[in-house]
């Protein structure tokens, strides 16, 4: 199978909000639909902190993407109707440059020399993308977890840049338990023996590291409600392991999670997204969320989000909602009663569903040419 | 200041439940108050994971205990009332035999070679203080967190063991959020280089794990709402760390916690510990909570649980609340606003004070000789 991704290599300088820079840098995306002749009917989606531009599966690339249930011919974001681009963050390590890629200077990776990493520099980095694509005015940009924070933070840089706004499962700023778990999960990183202040290598990875942050990111992202109904008290010794008693389900689950990821994702790719998340409040310099949202012109916001989400608590969804509609924008928070907490926006489809098409197709008879 | 701990030395074989047996055993207790001439005004309480049986000063031991506003002349557990004595679990590191103590037959500590322990073992241990002590029949077995889960084991060995029970923030079993957490807590632990399978020194210690599993245990005894308000997003760079960026207050109160932790606690008595949590449920071989709890003779029980509490939740508390109702047992849940999460008992006096005085008045005036 061929890839879909398309790399945009820009030769300029690109600088980073808190200081340095990087000569030049390459930013992947894939793209799903056509568009039109005015330009004017792209959907921009930003990712999580792990997820690649490969979203949906398309006629290049037949695996199934990210968000394969949401974009698509028919689909919620459907691919007939609208010019859907989604970019791979700016710090990742899925193609777009990152403390993973060459520095030139060097010919050997970044790691700890990447300049800090912000969610504004990844939002910049994403504006690329679009002025490559000559795209002046998005119909709608969409951002999920971290995605929701760059799709701000690029609001915010580009005011008008788009008539609507979906946040999904995300939040204007980061709160203090969700950095305390994601300090926690650098801390298991990079103390790491083989971490060796980023120097590692295939041959010497800092695996254990990767793997308990992983664990705990698992357990940041899902529920204990839904645990408690998916594996309760049931033993599984699926892995054989060294490790002292691990023979509930929900261990061998967990266990399941950290093989699969140990090596699929760089470890300072991954410490700097993190980071980058902790350091976001789209707020800072304002008096408050309101303030800072208010030279935003859309036409319409609407943030979903779920109440056993841990890590991006509902109160931020709802904070959000209330201070775009402080702005006067039409703006509507969806509550979701989902059970699986962070994931749930990719794992419980019988809400995200027709919570996503439902906001398109308003989006949609909103721009509908009057007769 | 000298020590108000006792010691019961046991020269007699104990045999674990999961198997295996040591050649006799060590158990550290404390006393407050008077024991009246029938032996029947005695309060028993077991501890959660890391406490001593230091529960309170007293005339011996001036300094603070760990429930030193509960317990005392004139104090919720009014020790002008009652005979109060606090166990140090068996297989914890503060005084009673566990993985730390020597073992007589090669005159090393245990450590990985410590039987198998269980919740059950604890409880058992504890009877053996209170035949000690000559006690038939307790006032009221008390247990907060891992404390309660043996008071309850130790009420299903001894069914008319005591006439009232008092749980504060405990649970009948462990729910697979909190075994992931605590998986992780021991994984950090036996994973760190220096844990070297059990055979750490105090020069080669794992403190690395140590560090990451207290960091682990505090984001999960306490609670998002409460660092809302406590921290927000403050910067605070208190600590120099070797880590990339640690530069926020949850981040320097995270560091102190696990600095003053990890040399102050046995790594295997931690993890053997925290096994035993996972492992319990009082109801095994039992078709419901109910029905385990059936045979139980208690005059009352009262739950007292925390809305905020993420580790032993309280739709748990109220299970047990309704399991001893069922059993026409005078059960009654207190479900307090605390937003301290699992760690609100230690440090949300204003309301556990009131709660707790409450039931005891209620005990008090039940038990008054009638006229």
């Amino acid at each position: 199978m061929g890839s879909a991704t398309q790399f945009l290599e820009i030769d300029q300088a690109f600088h980073f909000r808190r200081g340095r820079s990087i000569p030049g840098l390459t930013l992947a995306y894939e793209t799903w639909g056509q568009l039109d002749a005015q330009k004017s009917n792209a959907v921009m989606i930003l990712t999580g902190i792990s997820p690649s531009a490969h979203a949906a599966s398309n006629a290049l690339d037949t695996t199934e993407g990210w968000w394969e249930p949401i974009i698509g011919h028919g689909k919620p974001i459907d691919t007939n109707q609208h010019f859907v681009v989604c970019i791979n963050s700016l710090g990742s390590c899925k193609g777009s440059t990152g403390p993973d890629s060459l520095n030139p200077e060097t010919g050997k990776p970044y790691r700890l020399d990447f300049p800090e990493l912000t969610i504004w520099d990844i939002a910049a980095a994403a504006q690329r993308v679009l002025e490559h694509l000559g795209i002046e005015q998005l119909r709608a940009a969409v951002g999920p977890s971290m995605g929701g924070m760059s799709a701000l933070a690029w609001l915010y840089q580009n005011p008008s840049g788009a008539r609507h706004f979906l946040g999904v499962s995300s939040a204007a700023s980061s709160e203090p338990f969700s950095i305390a778990i994601r300090s926690l999960q650098r801390e298991a990183i990079v103390t790491d023996p083989h971490f060796h202040n980023g120097q590692y290598t295939a041959a010497s990875w800092p695996q254990n590291g990767m793997r308990l942050a992983r664990k705990l990111g698992m357990i940041s992202y899902r529920s204990a409600g839904e645990w408690r109904k998916r594996f309760g008290r049931k033993e599984q010794a699926k892995y054989e392991t060294e490790l002292y008693g691990m023979n509930y389900k929900v261990e061998s689950y967990l266990e399941n999670a950290a093989r699969k990821f140990v090596k699929q994702y760089d470890p300072c790719s991954y410490i700097y997204q993190s980071r980058a998340m902790d350091w976001f409040n789209v707020a800072d310099g304002h008096q408050d969320l309101a303030d800072a949202l208010s030279s935003i012109q859309l036409v319409s916001a609407r943030i979903i989000g779920v109440k056993s989400d841990i890590l991006f608590p509902l109160h931020q969804q709802e904070e959000l909602a209330d201070a775009f509609a402080a702005s006067g924008i039409n703006s509507e928070l969806v509550a979701l009663p989902s059970i699986q907490g962070h994931d749930s926006f990719l794992v419980d489809y019988d809400r995200f569903k027709p919570a996503i098409a439902s906001y398109f197709s308003e989006i949609m008879s909103g721009e509908k040419p009057v007769n």
